[in-house]
């Protein structure tokens, strides 16, 4: 096998919590971890422009391969060029494998060895995914990252049923290296499942690693689990992962869970939160969150965060981001959205100055006390 | 009176086709004219940020008195700092005076010499219309240009109905000039009414300019009456205005009105029409309209026209634009928008060339040929 197109190259370790400093390096440029990497489903972020992604210093974006196999279909995504000529994104593009869609989306489906059989959340049509399917939609999307096609459990889920399914996930992961044909262009990420279930996390983390792939993903978390579960599956799973390759959190996109899974080691984040949450007029600022449509910030003439430098908290305000969101302007919604993104980026580069300077634990602490998660029956938001 | 905020600059006169090239002086910057004005009807033009409409060098936008009224009020745009501030848009607004709202949505009116009586299009409640209080709205907006407040008659209307309408409007038009209460920061434009009757727009414009106004708006056209009508009306209605001030016609944004308009001395224009398509998939190009929709453009990768030089054509293809609207992602709208919206600002800038040139007869000629104007039974589109 020619040298891997994905490299992860350790900066170092926060004396104070064992957080990782990184940088991974791909075809489209390299980026910093711990990252957050916003999520582009349909080959586009939703109401962002790629300027707009680059001015916030996103270097990684996320697509998803089920989504654009069925739309527009990834024949016409390679015909135009691939994925980041299509979408006019010329940095790191991660695909995942369209199984957590497959599991999530899909009412009607049958597992099988051979693949999962269910069909299309748009019209009810007939699908079959498999390895190799999610390996030839993701060749030919171009992605800089493919995730291997796994099963996705559902949380929770018995002893016998997830050791089943990690078995199939490991012989999945092998048949999608076997497929995988674009391997000096695109490098392919495993998937460590296994629940709860700290040998089951073992031996899915030992196969994969046989496996010898570039990254790790941590799948099967965030999926309805409460925090303390979720911190404790990374605690013994992360340190299963060879050091010198970068690990992927799926799914994690609230403050606290970035900062708590930097602090377990993890070096990638993605989740749908920030631009979802912005589409209601929800919005992150350093003491928690606000919804812009609340009548209280009818005549409030501050920025959403007065700390915040992002376009949106320069140049407008509480007052007039809600009358836009009020009368369903899309503008409203492009400024929330890129607050909100502009917040989570600028988290992690708060994280990584914090573990350059060996004080993560500190800045989790002030973080926490001003965003509220202190608070008796905090919630995870 | 103090000098007028508002100041017109004649240029010169297109030798083919007496088309006037001149420029506007406002308090928020100057922009050449014939100019096409983008409509900002809720203090946004619909999914454009402000640096994107300079980009696309706009120098003035429309936004619409009637429905900053209801939302989000007058008193916190004015609380704001005013219009300008509250949108972040520090080049020249035109706002109209409410009164084509007040006759177009509105169901139950009662038209009263104080002002008309309506019920609210939003939540049927009711409201009161007249000139002092369309002053009042626009003064606390901050606008550098306000319409006078008209009676907007339907089309076609009877001559007696028109006679008693334009007689009532130059009272009103008197009022407003009156309640106007920035004399020195907001030019006040009346507005021309008589529909296609002669005699009567040159009453209508006999009593306006013996006010005074900085400048005149051609209202009750772009109504429903055919093109032929519209230019002839035209034909007789500008040579009644005073040479040395702003003419605007109002409501129109279809190529060929654009060209027309100029040609019979028309300076300003203004028309929901290129964002309001835009959002429905459609766009202009050299050789016609199309819609991006159609399943014809699923593989093609060209831009949306090969001789725009806009953000959307150098960075998109048709094929990702038509899957983008397909699948209501926002940025599809942002970028159809972009290219309407450029397409016309260019459009008029083609304009003032040519008549710079003395040459706009040609240049109409060549223009309709490719849009597809001169074929038999081409729309007015
Ligand atoms: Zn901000
Ligand atoms: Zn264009």
């Amino acid at each position: 096998m020619a040298e891997q197109p994905i490299r992860y190259e350790f900066i170092k370790e926060c004396k104070q919590t064992g957080a990782r400093l990184g940088k991974v390096h791909t075809p489209h440029g390299s980026f910093e971890t711990p990252v957050f990497m916003p999520v582009g489903t349909l080959a586009t972020v939703k109401t962002m422009s790629p300027e707009e992604l680059k001015a916030m210093d996103a270097g990684i974006i996320l697509s998803n391969t089920y989504h654009l196999w069925l739309r527009p279909g990834q024949d016409i995504v390679k015909e135009a060029g691939g994925l980041h000529k299509f979408m006019n994104w010329d940095r790191a593009i991660l695909t995942d494998s369209g199984g957590f869609q497959v599991f999530s989306l899909s009412k009607f489906r049958n597992i099988e060895e051979e693949g999962v059989h269910f069909r299309n959340h748009l019209n009810g049509d007939k699908l079959f995914l498999s390895p190799e399917k999610a390996m030839e939609i993701q060749n030919a999307l171009g992605s800089d990252i493919m995730m291997a096609f796994d099963e996705c459990p559902p949380y929770p889920a018995e002893y016998d049923y997830m050791k089943r399914s990690v078995e199939r996930t490991s012989r999945w992961a092998e048949r999608c290296l076997n497929a995988h044909n674009r391997q000096d262009e695109q490098g392919l990420f495993g998937i460590v499942q296994g629940g709860e279930y700290e040998d089951l996390r073992t031996q899915s983390a030992k196969d994969l690693i046989s496996l010898d792939f570039p990254g790790y993903a941590i799948g099967g978390l965030s999926v309805g689990e409460p925090k303390d579960v979720m911190n404790r599956v990374l605690e013994f799973t992360t340190p299963l992962l060879p050091k010198d390759k970068p690990r992927y959190l799926m799914g994690v996109g609230s403050p606290d869970a970035l900062i708590d899974g930097a602090i377990r080691g993890v070096d990638m984040f993605d989740c749908v939160l920030p631009t979802r949450i912005a589409r209601n007029g929800t919005v992150f600022t350093a003491e928690g969150r606000l919804n812009m449509k609340n009548a209280k910030f009818e005549r409030d003439f501050r920025p959403i965060d007065e700390e915040c430098d992002c376009y949106t908290c320069k140049n407008y305000t509480r007052a007039y981001i809600r009358h836009l969101i009020r009368c369903n302007e899309t503008f409203g919604l492009r400024l929330t959205t890129y607050h909100n993104l502009h917040f989570l980026l600028h988290l992690m580069e708060q994280v990584r100055q914090a573990i350059r300077e060996d004080r993560l634990g500190d800045f989790r602490e002030e973080f926490f006390e001003r965003y509220g998660y202190n608070k008796p029956n905090a919630k995870s938001f």
